[in-house]
């Protein structure tokens, strides 16, 4: 009847409107073709475990979530930025790092550089620890190339995760991440290689979905508009870095344009929020980023509660401003620093997650989703989010596929 | 000639007084009768190390530290404090949780009924999470007894996970931690029987040093001087938790107890620093409880520069207030949230991590010394601070002995 049956576990479903965590209590869970064919109490199993599957595991006692899902990272670049961080640190100005070649122009030289075998294995060597912390389904952004060539050989590199590792992965175009060398005072000119660009890897069936970062920074609303036109006419859905360092307006172009998602959001006002809300979008909250950059300004977690705005939580995993490897320490530090409570953060991490990147298929544990379900050694959800710097992972279902942690 | 021999490796020797790092490149360490009896660059070996030694590993250019000391540890306890954690985050004030029996309440009922294996396990399994990110010896504290069969349980569990695990173990008497319920109201009384426990559990051979916690919420500076006073009697070395909240003046305290470290120090003001400066004390600093607490006054560590104290790190793994397994999210913290330069975040960790519980043998890879060494999938030592929530060890050398890592 079953393909496998999990027994003795507390699933912790993460089904929305369900108050703590959704749990069930002495759980079974029957998985049938990759999909969840039964989750609820063994009382409610129509026979003895043993005869519904011949494969019946033990979670003794475990607690099973959904699978992680990292809905923000930007996973595939080569190069480090530790020296940079270090000379900060011993005084150097961001100007004077930028003089010197640092910042994001470094990881786009490195990233240009690099053969796309040697960007496949960094990011292989990436996604293990992800999934080693229970992450079962990525978002992967290109634009630490910035050119035709090298944004192509990122987002391969992403096709490649999926098919070669079996990951799920959602691959996003994110052509204006960052102004090139070879257009400086010429951000126009480079938006429209960008949207040429999108639309030769579009048809090279490399792109999912569309990003772009709107600051002042970075690209502003006009510019941010002329890509979101581009990914319309191809059909792709958008999402979009905003509001992170000053109240740009952004979230609100993204909600004109019925994004999936507006990430960051430090500076959103009420306005914003409430676009958000009735678009029906996802905010993104990245505390990792926040931290590492020591952002006294917190995103607006209550009026995101008020207006019922769904809130996922990612790592932001990129080597500039959240070199960060861990959904666990992710959900600490939206607890911590943001206020979240456990369940919120959870849910930042699994439901709310999966609606960010426009899944309907995973994020909770229910019947007809994903066999995507990560056993924890920890005795309720809530000690995920209470611990920081630890990681009491025990294996995962991905696929229906049992992968222990083989780790410790 | 030798045990054994490591072979290209770059050598963080972490040497007082060497600037960046002290890096040996193509670096050579000859291991015999489980100290370091050569460390310098291959080319300085006396013949090919073939020849030198039966074994010889291949570093494979790997980055080689000293093992890393947590010199300020609360590590055997039972129970956890999720449930406390997720409470407040939904609206419960201290005092609501403290009348509800929770606190380090919670924590010390739930010692006292564990048997000493269950609390053994415990403190193993949080051991090995700690060795797998590179920490080789540890200080571990009791005070979650609060009486004579408790507190001397909590030792013997520290003193079997240095003679069973095989680990370089501080075993220190916090017995002045916090005031049981049976002695409310009566500190005097209490401090009376942390006296004669002290002098107990010493003839027992279960205490290398003493510690308490001098603080509004806990122990004033006379009932701080009895502790100290009983440790001097029978010759043990005294530390002290000292201006975490407040400005007691527990570190002048401490310093004219000739005490090894002072530990927190985020409210010490520049009298405190000369004070621990002239007595040739450690700064133990804490950013892990500094960050879980959201505290917003930094240690001023501008004036432990400037009077040349010395700055170690720990993670002050504790269930309350830091339930952190991870040095090298410690690291991070250090050098985001307290500034510290890479290379002072990795002495504190090393160096003066040692200096602060006193020993002589440990902290930096130089002839003579203890053959703790970690090697670490990264570049250069200071990409070990650079990111968080990563873990990129890949075995250590303790005690002459390989461990490979063999989480991922």
């Amino acid at each position: 009847m079953f393909d496998s049956l999990w027994k003795n576990l507390t699933a912790a479903t993460m089904s929305a409107g369900n108050a703590d965590f959704g749990i069930i209590n002495n759980a079974a869970i029957g998985i049938k073709d990759r999909k969840i064919a039964f989750i609820g109490s063994i009382d409610a199993l129509p026979g003895a475990p043993e005869k519904l599957s011949e494969y019946v595991y033990d979670g003794e006692g475990r607690t099973a979530t959904p699978g992680f899902i990292d809905c923000h990272t930007h996973l595939v670049y080569a190069g480090d930025r530790a020296a940079e961080f270090e000379q900060r640190l011993l005084g150097a100005s961001y100007e004077d790092i930028a003089r010197a070649g640092g910042g994001i122009a470094a990881t786009v030289r490195a990233t240009r550089a690099a053969p796309e075998d040697k960007l496949f294995r960094l990011a292989v060597d990436r996604l293990r620890a992800l999934f080693f912390e229970g992450v079962t389904a990525i978002e992967i952004k290109s634009g630490y190339g910035l050119d035709l060539e090298t944004e192509r050989k990122i987002l391969t590199v992403a096709t490649r995760l999926r098919d070669e590792a079996d990951f799920r992965v959602q691959r996003t175009f994110l052509g204006a991440h960052a102004l090139p060398p070879e257009f400086k005072d010429n951000a126009d000119g480079f938006i429209t290689l960008v949207c040429e660009m999108m639309k030769t890897l579009a048809a090279e069936g490399l792109i999912d979905a569309v990003d772009a970062f709107c600051e002042n920074i970075a690209f502003t609303l006009p510019q941010t508009q002329r890509v979101f036109d581009a990914a319309k006419e191809l059909g792709l859905p958008v999402k979009l870095h905003a509001e992170q360092l000053t109240n740009m307006g952004g979230a609100k172009l993204a909600a004109a344009n019925k994004a999936l998602s507006a990430d960051h959001l430090e500076y959103i006002d009420e306005d914003g929020v409430k676009a958000m809300a009735q678009a029906g979008m996802t905010a993104v909250l990245l505390p990792g980023a926040f931290y590492y950059l020591r952002e006294k300004t917190l995103p607006p977690i209550d009026l995101f509660r008020r207006h019922k705005v769904p809130m996922a939580l990612a790592t932001d995993h990129n080597p500039g401003t959240s070199p960060t490897l861990s959904p666990l320490l992710m959900l600490n530090m939206a607890c911590t620093l943001f206020r979240l409570t456990p369940e919120e953060a959870m849910a930042g991490m699994t439901r709310n997650a999966a609606r960010a990147l426009g899944w309907m298929d995973c994020g909770v544990l229910e019947k007809g989703k994903n066999a995507d379900i990560v056993l924890w050694d920890v005795p309720h959800p809530r000690n995920l989010c209470y611990g920081f710097g630890h990681n009491p992972c025990y294996g995962a279902v991905m696929g229906g596929d049992w992968h222990p942690a083989d780790h410790e």
